[in-house]
């Protein structure tokens, strides 16, 4: 959905994600650290779960938004009529949440059978922000300046995800990189509301001007300001999880 | 071979192969992790010279194929006579299956004989795929948009895949790797299909328009389409190999 | 500050730094093999601490430089009346101190707190190195050739540090990468220098031809040169460190 | 030397380098394997010293030719007359050969000091053939096409042989790591041997047509042939060795 609402609602996901792991995380790793690997682990292992089913959930709803808002595709891919393919935005944001779907069951899967190997949910996760950032990469790449290089920044945080998400599988339980999944996770909810607050002005005001550089020169830094914030809030949920 | 035979024969190769390796990994991991290493690494290692065999033939048979088809270079390469390169576009697909039939050889000798070490069969098997992916992106450098988009999506395959092979080097018999493997195999498979049925409508139809940009924006999804529909088998198969 | 001070300040904290870890690193490791990890280490991590203080120190120097040069865009962002940005240049560098002073932060928590993860300093130091090469590469996108060129140049030192330091995080106290880094800190400084040289004679001369291609072909061989010489500077530290 | 000499030179010293590796490294795991580690490895220690003064014996011999080649620049490197640069070329020929004697000289320091860290030889080595892909790849940025083709896919070898070396700092004396290190490098020989045939013509015969498509293709057939051919090689004199 090209408008305000078609960014914020990805946008909110991730941002409760992010925030959900910067205190997760931390909380895992100290009463590991205290306790020395007892029942929590269990506890934790529960929580991961729940989280598969969450994630599923975000991403059903997010399908279902994208399929069937009054604008949209409601599940027609090729009209025979005009010989032309059927809002395919819709059904490439549909196919990023399809994605976020399957590594939300395989998270399912992980916790409720053995046989599942370890890591593999840790994959599937990375490949779904691979293909997110994939399609985005394609998306934009005929799209105005301002436009281009307001996803392409994104693009930093989705490939950065993806690719230490695809270190986890190897490095299982590692704090440092957890704490950055959640801080680019968070850095990607954030930017998304802003690209939605940058190109559609939802509380009005003046439209931005697309081939103004300084502008460019302004979104570039600003993005590295939500990543500073996001290193802050970080901080305080790391210590928040400690008390 | 540019034609719809000339991408359905690898594509069969491909898909033959991913098929199979999401039933050997899960079988050999199911079974190493109940049996705790016993007879049965034995009977793997058997499996993998059968294996290295298999590939041999069928990289013959490719190469042979590419050479000897009517509209073949018969293995000539240089024209005399008018001074230039004998049908170069079916060198170089013979070129490619060379190096398939080279990892081939190393599988097998890697069976045969204990004195080559570990992990050199995964280093050429990485190099062969690698050597596809350089050549196809030089391949279709100077092609028309769609055909070289839709080549370029091969390319994530094909590229994805040689890191995780050149991975396997290191991290031998690591179940999320192999699984990765056959998953990407697949998807090189069916997208090689796919590639043949767009640009040279087997079974007729109308010819897709090469400049039309929603074409393009369809193909991309389809391409995750693929993935995701290889994945859902991989799980298929990792239950069956279970049962 | 688009002059050479702009240019001269960096560059010698930079070297500084990269001088300082070149002494640092080749003591710890050789009094590490002597004495097999006793009352030293302890002197070393408070040496951490003290490093991060001097990091937020320099930070605030530099920010507040560019902020309140005469100049500079003393703290106002947007200007209301003419609805244009303030200054982005300026703010683009104090984003840049921002990160490491943030880095810096994060080196003095470590000392303190046992409770923060081993690894988080040396994330976000290479965070920091990463956003500035960010910057960087979209600073000097719309410029002159050589002006580009020089700057593109300084990226391959700051990304090839920032990957470096990356390793750290898995890889801490691993003697190769800390001189790499050393090394990689002193190329950098030195060429902030040689940028601020060429670009704005200091010291006079003729203005460099832009457009001329020898010069570029010369700044290439020139920067080696520098990695050269950082080489040399390291031998002979370490050889220093040794006696 | 843009002659054929000045490609001769640098791929002959490769294709030694490659060879030798190609013996060495197999005997080396070899007895290492048989043996179990005794009096065989300070033998190879020795070996690896002696190699380091070959690299700067040969380093100083391509260093002297650059310069001193009738039109070569003989140490001059601005000419305060003319206000222009004395032959670049030869100069950044020079810096490449100039890394490779640092990088004999801290093989041969490893050797003589048991101060020196492990794995600092390597890291030089891969800085110097990162260095000399570098160089490469500013040096041929606006040739003719066929000119830039034939050294880029120079680069793929140089590239992916500075990333394989690199990897030896932290997985030193893994022979599969050191089989592709000498595949690569003979690779490396046989292709500068190569670009020096198809650009200077040593034995007569017709200029290649730069433009010409086709050529293109050819040759980027031709270079993964040279890759099959030290595939060969390396197998060959595996066996050699295990005899």
């Amino acid at each position: 959905m090209a408008n305000f609402k078609g960014h914020a609602l990805p946008g909110s996901f991730f941002i409760l994600f992010g925030l959900w792991w910067s205190v997760k995380y931390p909380l895992q790793y100290l009463s590991q650290k205290a306790n020395k690997k007892t029942v929590r682990i269990y506890c934790f292992q529960r929580v991961d779960a729940i989280e598969g089913g969450i994630k599923i959930i975000f991403a059903l709803i997010g399908m279902l938004a994208e399929q069937f808002v009054p604008d949209g595709p409601h599940l027609y891919l090729y009209s025979g009529e005009n010989h032309n393919w059927v809002k395919l935005m819709n059904w490439q944001h549909t196919t990023m949440y399809l994605f976020y779907g399957l590594s939300g069951v395989v998270d399912v899967f992980t916790y409720i059978s053995q046989v599942v190997p370890l890591g593999l949910d840790r994959l599937m996760m990375s490949v779904a922000v691979f293909v997110e950032g994939c399609l985005f990469y394609y998306h934009v790449l005929h799209r105005p300046m301002m436009d281009q290089h307001i996803h392409s920044l994104l693009l930093i945080a989705i490939f950065s995800g993806a690719c230490s998400v695809m270190l986890e599988v190897f490095l299982r339980d590692n704090i440092v990189l957890e704490m950055f999944r959640a801080g680019v996770t968070i850095v990607q909810g954030t930017w998304f509301w802003q690209i939605g607050i940058v190109l559609f002005q939802p509380w009005g005001g003046p439209i931005w001007d697309e081939k103004d550089h300084s502008n460019i020169m302004f979104l570039t830094m600003c993005f590295f300001w939500h990543w500073a914030a996001a290193v802050a809030v970080l901080a305080v949920n790391y210590t928040l999880a400690y008390w």
